[in-house]
This record gives C-alpha cells, sequence and structure tokens, in this order.
C-alpha cells in the first residue's frame, strides 16, 4: 500500500475471539460473564434523553471517575482515568511514555494485544519467559525496559503473580509498570493499593468481565495525579460517550449485584476445574473466569477444540508456543459447563 | 514529570468548547444541533437487550458499516471505516499514514484540533493561509506533505472551498487528503464521490452535528477499500460500543429526520446571518451549522463575547491570529438566535 507507513507494512491487527451468530450455542471462548449487568445500568440506558444524546458529554467523565476513587481508595478522581474499554487505556500508555524504539517487557505468554499495540507503536517488546508453573523468574525480576505490561491474574493462565513479588518489582522496574487487573474482581487479593505508595505504578480494570459489561467498553484506572494528568493531555477529546458513562456508573454504584455475580462464576469454576483434572486435564488454579486446560492425551487439544466447535461449543485455542496443548475455557452458567463437560467426554470416549 | 515521553512536555491537550450546567443558559457554543435525534435512535437505546450488554460488541460494526454504504454510494461497507467519534478517526489517520517528524499540511485558520494531534503524533503541521475571504491560496494549491487536512466546509469559518479546487488539489498532492466534512450536511454540495475516482482521499463525516448525535461519539468515513483496511488494523479491537452503533444505525436508517432538522437549521442560520450583517457584523457566507461573526467595532469582540456569557449566552470565542475579532455562533432554534440579538442589541447599544 503505497501510502501506509513501513511500520504497518507487515501488521496483521489484533484477532478478536470468535463471535458466532445463533441461538442454542455455547458461548466460552471470550471470557464473557454468563450473567446479566445490574438491572440499573439497563435503567440508565433506558433513561438517557434526547438532550444527552444531541449535547457532547462530559469529556472528563468525572462522575464516573468520582465513583471509581471512592471504590478504589483514592483521594478523589484526580488518581482515575476512564475511557472507552480498557483497549484504550493501554493503547494510551504506550502513546504516553514510550517513544518508538523503547523497550516494553511483559510476561511469555501474557495477554497477546500487548505485542500488537507495541509493533503499531514502534515499541520493542522484550518477553521474559515465566516458569513451568506460569510465576515470574529472576529474569523478569530484574528486567528493565520504558514501561512493563503486568497482567495479573494473567491471562491465559489465570495464575496470579504473589502480591510481594509483584511489590518488589514496581520498586525495582525504573519505568512505568502496568498492572492489567482485568480480572482481579475474580481474584483472591488485588493489587489496586500499589498506586498509593509508587509512583510508576498504573492499575487498570475493565467493566467487561465481573461487571458484565463488555458491549459497552468501559475501562478505568487508578494511578498518582501526574501520571492521570498526562492521560487527560493524550486522550480523544470525548473518549467516553453519554451511554456508556452512564452505563459505568450504575454498574459500579451496584457494586454488591457484581459481587454476587462474580461468587456465582468461581463456585463454577472450582466445580469445572475439578471436573477437568478428573479427565485428565492439567488446569493451573485460576484467579480469573477461565481455565486454562492442557491436554497433552489423543486427540489434540486442537482437535478437541475442533470437535466442540462442531459442536456448537466455543472455546479459545492459541496456537502460540507454550499453550499448543491447551484450550482456554471461559466459566459459563452450570449448566453451559455441564454441556462442555458431557462434549468432551463424548470426544475423548469416541476416540478410545 | 519523570516517565512522560519528551515530546508531550509542553503539551496541553485539547481544550473542549466550555460545557455550562444548569438550566436557563442558552448554549451556541460547540456546534450542537438544537433539534433532537431520530426518535428510533432512544427506541434503539430502550431495546438493548442485557445480552448485548454482556456480550462484546460488533468488533467491525457491519450493519452500521454498510448501511453508510448504501447512504454514501459506496458499493459495500468495504469502503466505509467507522469510530468512536471523528476525534478517533482523525487521530488514526496519523498513526496509519504519517511517521514521526513527516509534515502535514492544513489551511490556517481550520480546526484546531489537528494540531494537538500532530503535536501528540510528533509530526510537524504546515499551515498555509487562507485568503481574505477565506479561500484558498495557491501557495495551499502547491503545498506538499505526507497528509493534508482539508476541512470542507472549513471550521471555524463556515466556508467551503469549490469543489474543483479541491478536486484538483486531490489530484496534485501527493499524499493522503483528509476531507473533514464534519458540517457537510449543511453544505449546498460535499466531495462525498470523491474516493471513487482518488485513492488517496478520505472523506470523514460526524454524526455529531447532523444526526444530533454528540452524546453518543459516531463518527465514519469513506475511502477505497486498501485504505479501509489499514484503519481496520490499527483500530482498537471494539472500538464503538454496542449502543452507539444501535444508535448509529438507527439514525442513518432515519435520513429525511436529519434532513428537516439541516432544513429548520439551514432557514435560521439564513435569518440570524441577515441580522446580524444589518448589525454592522461582517459574517461569511456559511456552510455549516454555525457563523463566524467578525466584528471591529467598541465594544470588542472578546468584550461581546465575555458579556453575553454574563447573560447566560455561550458562544465561542478564539484568541487566535485572525480569529480575535470574531464570535462563532452556533445556529440555534429561532427562539434562541432571538434572544442572542436582542443581548447583543443591548450590549451594542449601552456601549453607544
Amino acid at each position: 500500500m503505497r501510502f501506509v507507513r513501513e511500520i504497518l507494512k507487515d501488521v496483521e491487527g489484533y484477532t478478536p475471539g470468535e463471535q458466532p451468530q445463533g441461538s442454542n450455542l455455547i458461548k466460552l471462548n471470550t471470557n464473557e460473564n454468563p450473567y446479566p449487568p445490574a438491572p440499573g445500568v439497563l435503567e440508565a440506558l433506558r433513561n438517557l434523553s434526547a438532550d444527552a444524546l444531541r449535547k457532547y458529554p462530559d469529556p472528563l467523565s468525572v462522575a464516573f471517575r468520582r465513583a471509581c476513587a471512592q471504590r478504589y481508595g483514592a483521594p478523589d478522581e484526580s488518581w482515575i482515568f476512564a475511557g472507552n474499554g480498557m483497549d484504550e487505556l493501554l493503547a494510551m500508555v504506550l502513546r504516553t511514555f514510550v517513544d518508538p524504539g523503547d523497550t516494553v517487557v511483559a510476561t511469555y505468554p501474557t495477554y497477546s494485544l500487548y505485542e500488537i499495540l507495541c509493533v503499531l507503536h514502534g515499541a520493542k517488546l522484550h518477553y521474559v519467559d515465566l516458569d513451568d508453573d506460569f510465576q515470574l523468574t529472576p529474569d523478569f525480576m530484574s528486567a528493565s525496559g520504558r514501561l512493563c505490561f503486568l497482567t495479573r491474574p494473567n491471562a491465559p493462565t489465570g495464575v496470579a503473580a504473589p502480591r510481594e513479588a509483584v511489590a518488589d518489582f514496581c520498586a525495582r522496574f525504573q519505568g512505568i509498570v502496568v498492572i492489567d487487573e482485568a480480572y482481579a474482581d475474580f481474584a483472591a487479593d488485588t493489587c489496586m493499593d500499589f498506586p498509593d505508595r509508587f509512583d510508576n505504578v498504573i492499575v487498570m480494570r475493565t467493566f467487561s468481565k465481573s461487571f458484565s459489561l463488555a458491549g459497552m467498553r468501559v475501562g478505568t484506572m487508578k494511578a498518582q495525579p501526574q501520571l492521570v494528568r498526562e492521560f487527560l493531555k493524550t486522550k480523544d477529546s470525548y473518549n467516553m460517550n453519554a451511554a456508556s458513562q452512564a452505563a459505568a456508573l450504575a454498574a459500579i454504584t451496584d457494586y454488591d449485584h457484581m459481587l454476587a455475580s462474580v461468587a456465582k462464576v468461581c463456585a463454577t469454576r472450582q466445580r469445572l476445574r475439578e471436573a477437568l483434572v478428573a479427565r485428565g486435564f492439567r488446569v493451573p488454579e485460576s484467579q480469573s473466569n477461565f481455565l486454562l486446560a492442557h491436554w497433552n492425551g489423543t486427540p489434540s487439544a486442537k482437535d478437541i477444540f475442533q470437535a466442540l466447535s462442531a459442536q456448537q461449543i466455543f472455546v479459545r485455542y492459541f496456537s502460540a508456543r507454550r499453550l499448543e496443548n491447551a484450550l482456554r475455557i471461559t466459566i459459563g452458567t452450570d449448566a453451559e459447563c455441564d454441556a462442555l463437560l458431557a462434549a468432551i467426554d463424548g470426544i475423548l470416549g469416541a476416540a478410545k
């Protein structure tokens, strides 16, 4: 393409998980929440006035950021930034703190979007392998770069690095540490207090998982005000529309609804994990709303993935190093997980 | 700030027009449409299901892009891209087609956001002055760069360059030409057919003005598929949420509602322009939903702006070169414009 930047010539872009259409399918492939958002969210959308649509939204999303500050233990909204999904925040953090050519650190494996964002920005991504149990290694602890993406709990493993190790890393690392807490509401503990003591830490959250708002694109983050100020400079003028601001505010206001939804998902997660382990899968303890189920038998993990797809049961398969023999399974309802197990039994039984 | 990029050290960010709160105020400062969006838009938002919020939205906004293709004379949606407001498209076009250090061309004056976007991206903005009637000059016609932002009708002048001149420029210019048609629905003609014959032209539209959807952040563009493909690579994975996709589709589907709204605005525009000219303002013929009213008398334009603000009537004042003696006035309802004129009469009368 004659006009495009050299840097983009070989870029393919991020491939979102398949969004199969139709009824009677079981969708356990994109880590959505199987339960609906808080009733107040739909009400907030129904109550949007013609005037709210006609006029520009609050460019600073103040009401929502204030609610986040209160919930996430920040003095006020100057510690909070919010955007059009955590995707936007992840892209913005590179544009704000990383020059083209700079090094960005991440564990391997981790959320595959970081690599794409680095390529688009012209940054060098330095992957440091996790150990066999998907835990941080000494090599990672001593890595250096302008910025680090640390996903906790990690995707697609579900494993959360110990808080103390993450704190040690934040104290040692010279650049910005983005702690991607997309799945933290499903975890035993979080690092949301780290920005209180580290001036280089940004903790990010998405409302797509625990709050059941993937459709509305809501991401938020906590960091010291001098970091948040830079985001306010580099953001699009009106990055959250009136509907997503209203929905996000309603969602965080009904926090108990989210907690109840998360409790159900975590109970099903334990049940599904035990059932998969009983069938011979190796499944690390997950602190998120999915399981990474390793399978070294016959048929292969990829074959199982395809056989499940043929039965309209969708899980995620990555053809990437260290993930070729695994399926990432989103925690659905109990009924969906039972159907998944029955299908797996059928596939494994037929192969015997 | 220790962590921030050198390039951002002196950046202030874009200052959106004031969003005064309260009732009994007349808001003619941010080019919003005084009339509500199509009834189908509110209905579409009311009909959003819990499932639509819970699940990821269509990452490619196909339904809306298809409707745009049909409306804007494109063979199919491969000619259309859509995003979270035209702001997102303007930022993306730099990231996609301009390397840091490259030159970007624009007229002066024009939409002030381009300059901020260029600074954030590290591009050099080369302004070419318009002539005294705010028309394109020979210098502009022969300008060169990697990309050109050409606003038609222009902001904040309201003047539309002749189609033939724009076509000549597109044929001559070696880089990408972005024709920013934010206000084109209020104009006598448009350049929406240019991408059919120019492989370097991108025509952008916002739904914030003519469609009364500033609150929903909807932007769209038409270009040849090989250009659109690059946007699909560089965009955020899910850049339009479920609500904005539904609202945008409903809005473009009820095209007659938009046309009726635009007709009312254009009638008021003519009436207001004549009234301002009768009072001694110099007001270029506007093809948009605002007027740029020049005033060289006493009190100054800035004083009038401040006196109006004190009466809760908000217009836009730019303290920039060639704009110091002007007010940019959004076309409101007839009643709002009458109130504005009465207030101006009071201010000018009191000064005599």
